[in-house]
């Protein structure tokens, strides 16, 4: 039984300790936050410890009425790996921390990849993750495109590339960002840094990629071109697809119409926070015009965290084939 | 002097109406409208008279209290070009009350290209349109596309362009359509009408179009790729796109930075109603790798204005050289 801790309990960090306390290998000895909010409260109500990230902190826990079970070094004392959540650039500088505390740790893709010097998708690299002490999980973005391309580079070989990414402006509870009524080319040069950071994981991929943002809080979309080395039918594509783990197809003709109606999905399915962990690929848009072309939807929120499991499960050299875990972690997870 | 009537006075009507008043070789006889609304009142503030474009409706009009002019029929009888501005779908079944009437009539890109065998835009196909009594004034989006592909096919030879369209969800004045917040393959199979759309005006482009509908309502943005037969140097590509006629190069470090910026700059140039009738190209958006791509914003509501003024003149044949033709148009309508 792996003891996970899990430093930062925000978007990502609330749902990596479901997912761990989800599974039977491992368990969460404690999460740690900065501040006593609803999160903290609720933390407790789902069997959590608490832990303070800032010691000077501590006290504000206690006048919330929040028990507290230390502070982040206690937690990190304890545990055998450190799942860091924290907002982008602050796990770059907590690492001199965790080599103290001599502890493995995963970053998440908010991280530069000099992180770790290890980025990880399971489907991708899960043998090259055995045993190391850090690794860093590709963001959300990153993720969808390395589990769409890898299985189709594979069997068809990719002579090429060019994504769009439709960002979601902000996730849902995120009050203070825009854009509320327009679209943001962003960045406004090319290529955007997901390109890059595909190759941190597929170092060989030739792939451009460009993203905008727009004023919606749901989901990222996907608009995906690839040139094949080989001429694939169509079917075979699909079925590449179908195939891949992690990859859920959506049809509009079964009233699957838009990013929304893939978050309805979510809730009738009742997913914790209604969670789609799944790339979404639009059965109709997969098409061959000379080039593949097809839309994916991305859960921004979730898609990450499967990942997160397989790699602490790999690090603690736990099961040492890559598919194993992943049909591990998604049956523990609820996912079919 | 031409004498022009405007059948329908929305969007594009009443943007047409001003147009035509602001040159001096044409002149608005009347404008029919289906609704005594606000909007017909203002048409008569603004100094044009107002027809009942359904004689029912006559009545309606009178008891709004406001000063009707006759029927449409009357209208038709007076001019030498109505312009069609009624919903998609509602020019094709006026089209045999124009043939009647035995005037030339202009209809706009909700109409299939059929309509007037004849598609057009100022720049790539205005000598075409000289003395034609029919003729189709193509969609934003299309309008959009062919400003820029023309010139770029022309001087470098294009052998390709793969563009996704990411389309506002209506029209700032509409508060019935969605989505407002979700992001909606439009259509999920490929590829849109956009594509073959701009090969009724240059019938050998090689173009793949997708499109998406996001939740805003100020512009549409183009993503576009471009594949050269020749291999231009980036200079001499936005040497070509900036020479090219009402098309506008904006730049994030001039502030530029979405298409809320872009609105905010035709507010500060107190164009009519903000309009924006040229593309907007983001300048750092200009790159080849490998291939080109840039991005470019198009407002909807306003930029196949000056087009209409160019078919109006070709048809009359008031000029017969479309790029003085164009100048003429810009110059009258304040652009520079």
């Amino acid at each position: 039984m792996v003891k996970v801790a899990i430093n930062g309990y925000g978007t990502i960090g609330k749902r990596v300790a479901d997912a761990v306390k989800a599974q039977d290998d491992m368990g969460v000895v404690g999460v740690a936050k900065t501040r006593p909010n609803f999160e903290a409260r609720l933390a407790i109500e789902r069997g959590y410890d608490v832990y303070a990230a800032i010691p000077e902190t501590y006290g504000d826990f206690e006048r919330a009425g929040i028990n507290i079970a230390g502070t982040l070094q206690d937690l990190l004392g304890e545990a055998d790996v450190v799942v860091d959540c924290t907002p982008g650039g602050t796990g770059a500088q907590n690492k001199s921390m965790y080599e103290k505390a001599g502890i493995k740790a995963i970053f998440q893709g908010g991280e530069k990849h000099g992180v770790a010097e290890f980025s990880f998708n399971a489907a991708c690299n899960y043998e090259e993750a055995l045993g190391r002490d850090f690794l860093r999980v590709v963001s959300c973005n990153t993720t969808g495109l390395c589990r769409a391309l890898n299985p189709l580079d594979k069997e068809f070989g990719v002579e090429k590339v060019r994504a769009l990414l439709v960002r979601r402006a902000a996730d849902p509870n995120d009050a203070k960002k825009g854009p509320i009524n327009s679209i943001v080319p962003d960045p406004v040069t090319l290529p955007s840094h997901h390109g890059p950071d595909v190759q941190t994981v597929l170092p060989h991929l030739n792939i451009t990629t460009l993203a905008i943002k727009v004023p919606t809080t749901l989901m990222h979309l996907h608009v995906l071109n690839v040139v094949f080395t080989k001429n694939p039918e169509i079917d075979n594509v699909k079925a590449v697809l179908k195939k891949a783990p992690r990859i859920r197809f959506v049809s509009a003709a079964d009233g699957i119409t838009s990013t929304a109606s893939i978050i309805e999905l979510g809730r009738d399915l009742i997913r914790p926070r209604y969670d789609i962990w799944e790339n979404c690929i639009w059965e109709e848009s997969v098409s061959i015009k000379e080039e593949l072309y097809f839309f994916q939807a991305i859960h921004q929120e979730s898609i990450v965290i499967p990942e997160n499991i397989d790699a602490i499960r790999a690090m603690a050299e736990l099961e040492e084939n890559g598919q194993k875990s992943i049909i591990k972690t998604n049956k523990a997870m609820g996912m079919i």
